[in-house]
């Protein structure tokens, strides 16, 4: 069933416009036509096409529900800004994957270091991706992109979940199955640039508060390791 | 250290040539400098530079050894054709994951249907990104790229893994963790094209002895899904 991301869905009758309504005309709905309506929070309605205009689709609410894609748990993606479009098909992957949230923070190997207006416009533009991807995987939730000035900050936030991990590919004994033993309800998964952390920024986390772990004896890529771990804390936490 | 694939490597000495001669020179190799040579079939070789001209390296083994790189569960991907260039990407990054190998296949809603020499072009530009993954992920093994012309074919070979599963978005109750209890060491993981299998697919597969199974209530991509699967399926193998 097409999905539709409205901000405010508490109304009984809906009204899509501009980049929702052009959706709508590629689908080619028609009237009666089931749509399901998010308002990407959690809540979603069923609804049915009443009226179809060129620039506007009216529809009224049948049925109101929490959304049932969403995970039991809250997973957040800390990954360093990687090169060219990297992290836009980490932040594609991780929403339908599931994730709660993707930050993205500079550390010492980052070739790309957005800044200012220009990682305004990022943001945003990832923002959509994430919207996207929501609308796509049935989501009920649109994965919150965040942009941080330091990677100090990213450690303060990240440790703040019930489990912080970062992933370090010279760990070789800790596993995300031992740090995952126990009750959590959310969690952060940190990941480096291209070049890897640097030890001193291992260290840093560490004092922080996160674990340090392995994602294996195989060297992932930097896109690669976040989508591995968070498939694996997905399955861990009973949803697959 | 960097790491290079040679078909032989039992003799005392050994030399690169062609393309990875041409692969030292980018990597600006010094004389006396320690490489990895590897088998690709789980043998590797700790060796030494001796010698370094324009179009070939020489090299002495000072260790050999099996490769620690490799996952103790082989783990085959199956994969329904996939339009553009998602089954690369697939390849490179099951790869990484530790995939022991990934079988391309038709099925009802294949777009892309690669046939004849144009296949055969394709297996050995497949096969050549598996091997620049394995090098690059620091694997013993390089996973061997099938291509089977019926979905039939894709079954039989499939089902005699110790776990076979077939992945469809219409099962809602069956999980991989539920399909993983017990003991095994091969598993074949499938999963369908961009509009999905059809349910006569889904039926074939399960009197071939697939299990069908979830991977939860988001829709994921069709080069998404075998990703999410094969992490957590080295996960549940406790590989990390």
């Amino acid at each position: 069933m097409p999905r539709f991301f409205l901000p405010d869905i508490s109304a009984p009758f809906l009204t899509l416009t501009g980049e929702a309504a052009a959706h709508a005309k590629v689908l080619r709905l028609k009237l009666g036509e089931e749509v399901t309506v998010c308002d990407g929070r959690g809540t979603e309605c069923l609804c049915a096409v009443t009226d179809l205009a060129p620039d506007r689709v009216s529809l009224v609410v049948r049925a109101r529900s929490a959304s049932e894609a969403e995970a039991k748990v809250r997973v957040a993606i800390y990954m360093a800004y990687p090169k060219a479009d990297k992290l836009e098909h980490v932040i594609q992957k991780a929403t339908e994957l599931g994730a709660a949230e993707i930050v993205a923070f500079p550390a010492a190997r980052c070739v790309s270091r957005p800044e200012g207006k220009s990682l305004e416009k990022k943001r945003e533009r990832w923002q959509k991706i994430a919207a996207s991807a929501a609308e796509q995987s049935g989501r009920g939730v649109i994965p919150k992109i965040v942009t941080l000035s330091s990677y100090a900050d990213a450690l303060t936030r990240a440790a703040q979940a019930d489990k912080a991990i970062l992933f370090y590919e010279n760990e070789r004994a800790r596993t995300l199955r031992a740090a995952l033993e126990g009750s959590w309800r959310t969690v952060s998964l940190m990941t480096g640039p291209e070049g890897g952390l640097t030890e001193a920024e291992v260290a840093q986390a560490r004092e922080a508060g996160l674990e340090i772990c392995t994602l294996g004896r195989r060297i992932l890529r930097c896109e690669t390791a976040p989508l591995c771990a968070l498939s694996a804390v997905m399955f861990a936490a009973g949803e697959f």
